[in-house]
């Protein structure tokens, strides 16, 4: 590992045990599941032992879950569902979505599905009140992320749904409510059930389990638009990944069981850092208001602001004191927008000189404190 | 291992040392390759070598080369591309084709293109002329696989690509060739330049990479329906999968090393094999005409059937003997139908009492006798 790897939210290191685990059922158990024979059944059974115990993991039962590729492939299967149905033809989205949903909305868009953009507040929360009254009669879908990936916020989205049934029920369909949960399951965890979601999406990277993994939450079946051998029922075509699915199992139900342990540490983590934020003259968490202990963020995303120094650079140069921190989400890394900030009206020139920390299981306060001290310093040396 | 595992082509046992060297390079190498810090650049350095090693095997270079989940994505992609295009909305399959373009096409068809479906001759294979008489002005995409799954068939491509391209040049338009090669580049090979094709598709386990990769050989890009984070030049979204990516190239690097002695091995195993069905009464390769050694299929291969018995109750059979066959791909092996032989207008006594052998690297003339002798005493047996 990095010496100071303070970028989870991008990439958690996986668990070692359980990728040498996985490995070893991938060469123990390559029958593929969508065979008849007793290769074939062994990993069928690996596979729907992995599937039911995600399944409880997020509040629900196995015939809900489709593995999927990533948190990516399952926002888009839900996206692009859209273009199979026949008469709802409206899509409401926020406009801090994740680039899988965001850019996605772009191509429906020229596909002649109208897209509705709700903007957040100051401070990074769309309201159940905004995405309601933009619900119309041909509204075929909502997509409102749980936790954003820049700033943390968790939307309040059991409200959300309930503002949208309402809404909904007044225009007389209901929409397909879907959720991008893949910043919320390892740290704050995700009840498909509780909250009242349709749909919602999921990564096992993002939580110690490997890459190339994800999963799709239904609460019910819907058409997809990319088809083929049939499996995830007719869902999600391709291959069944059993050594994949197994390890994004045990990942997710290791991170459910040590959730209340890491909360509070991520909590301790989170007051040093915003603490030490604001010793710092002229940083920022962002939003401004932004204090440790909000339960309205995830502790394990801070977003902060060194005005004059370019968040870019500031990067680069906590790189080279082995420091690894981001601007704001990997996949959209190499462009210079920030859009998720501009769209919470956040000025420019903290917004242009803004990194996003974000800590794990093996972040420690000393992390913290080393991340601090460098950043003080680079920030008084090259600010402008 | 199964005792005695012929299933190969539905998924090849991997290479234990490559599974587990990649699950070490997971651990060791977790940045996002898209992050800028030191931990996203050594994982950027994994995927792009790996890149180009993959690259290398198919005779192309690195810039082609678009990393999927699997073999699926990759036809995926090529397929719902068709639907960003304007003006060009018909589109040509072979009805022999894998259901990830099969099936694919019909969701297209629904969406208001137009889909040619060309028939094989009673062998398995596709003419160029047949293709190239389906041509029209407005063909969007011409996809004909390489290696049949279900019948070994290797589809003359190069000629199929030479003779669609003076029909378009005469039509005025060239359409985008794809060509799902995911049983070819295992045991033959696959030349992704030398076939003139536009794209194609590889799944990195059927040859002894890991479940959950694959890649999409393209000659120009093209635009993706399917969007998001901007990896893999904004042609396939979603974190990308280092270590499989990582073990995909080595496992395909090493399959085109050993292809020499491994095809000599397969040949062996064909003789045996076709040899030892026309022995047991009233059994016979499909097509019938098949001969061990005939070039124009691929030895791994080989489809039988044994009149009066069902092909699934003789999977089943042969299974509780500890030995795994199949009627036909893994991917549709639930449903019933036998579509590839029902085009090359197999006889349905037949086609409803077939199988298919596969056979790979740990494959020994052992497993075939033991294959052979099981199936002819249940055959012998149980038919009607």
């Amino acid at each position: 590992m990095s010496p100071c790897y303070l970028d989870w939210a991008a990439g958690a290191p996986p668990y070692r045990d359980l990728i040498t685990e996985a490995a070893d059922l991938a060469t123990r158990c390559y029958g593929n599941p969508s065979s008849m024979h007793s290769a074939g059944k062994s990993a069928r059974t690996e596979l729907e032992n992995s599937r039911a115990g995600l399944a409880t993991v997020i509040g629900t039962t196995a015939e809900h879950i489709i593995f999927t590729s990533g948190g990516t492939e399952a926002d888009s299967i839900a996206m692009l569902s859209t273009l199979t149905g026949k008469s709802q033809r409206s899509v409401i989205i926020s406009s801090i979505e994740h680039a899988a949903i965001f850019e996605q909305a772009r191509i429906l868009e020229e596909l002649g599905i109208t897209v509705i953009r709700i903007a957040p507040d100051h401070d990074g929360f769309i309201t159940p009140e905004a995405v309601a009254n933009a619900v119309r009669p041909d509204t075929a879908m909502v997509a409102i992320m749980s936790v954003n990936n820049e700033t943390g916020a968790i939307q309040p989205i059991k409200r959300i749904v309930d503002s949208v049934r309402t809404a909904a029920g007044n225009a007389g369909r209901q929409p397909f409510f879907y959720c991008d949960a893949v910043q919320a399951l390892g740290p704050i965890g995700f009840d498909a059930v509780a909250t009242g979601v349709d749909g919602a999406g999921f990564s096992a990277h993002k939580l110690g389990g490997p890459r190339g993994i994800g999963a799709l939450y239904l609460r019910k079946p819907l058409r997809p638009l990319a088809i083929g051998g049939g499996q995830e029922g007719g869902i999600r075509p391709g291959t069944h990944n059993t050594p994949g699915a197994w390890a994004f199992a045990k990942a997710a139900a290791r991170s459910a069981e040590t959730r209340v342990p890491a909360m509070a540490r991520a909590r301790e983590l989170e007051k040093a850092l915003i603490d030490g934020l604001r010793r710092i003259p002229g940083a920022t968490p962002i939003p401004v208001s932004r204090m440790a202990g909000d339960e309205r963020y995830s502790p394990n995303i801070v977003h902060a602001a060194f005005p004059g120094l370019g968040g870019e650079v500031l990067c680069r140069l906590l790189d080279m004191q082995g420091i690894a921190v981001s601007t704001g989400a990997a996949c959209s890394s190499t462009r210079k927008e920030r859009r998720i900030l501009d769209a919470m009206g956040v000025d420019r020139a903290f917004s242009f000189s803004s990194i996003r920390i974000s800590t794990g299981r093996d972040t420690t306060v000393a992390d913290i404190n080393e991340f601090l001290g460098h950043a003080a310093s680079l920030h008084a040396q090259y600010r402008v």
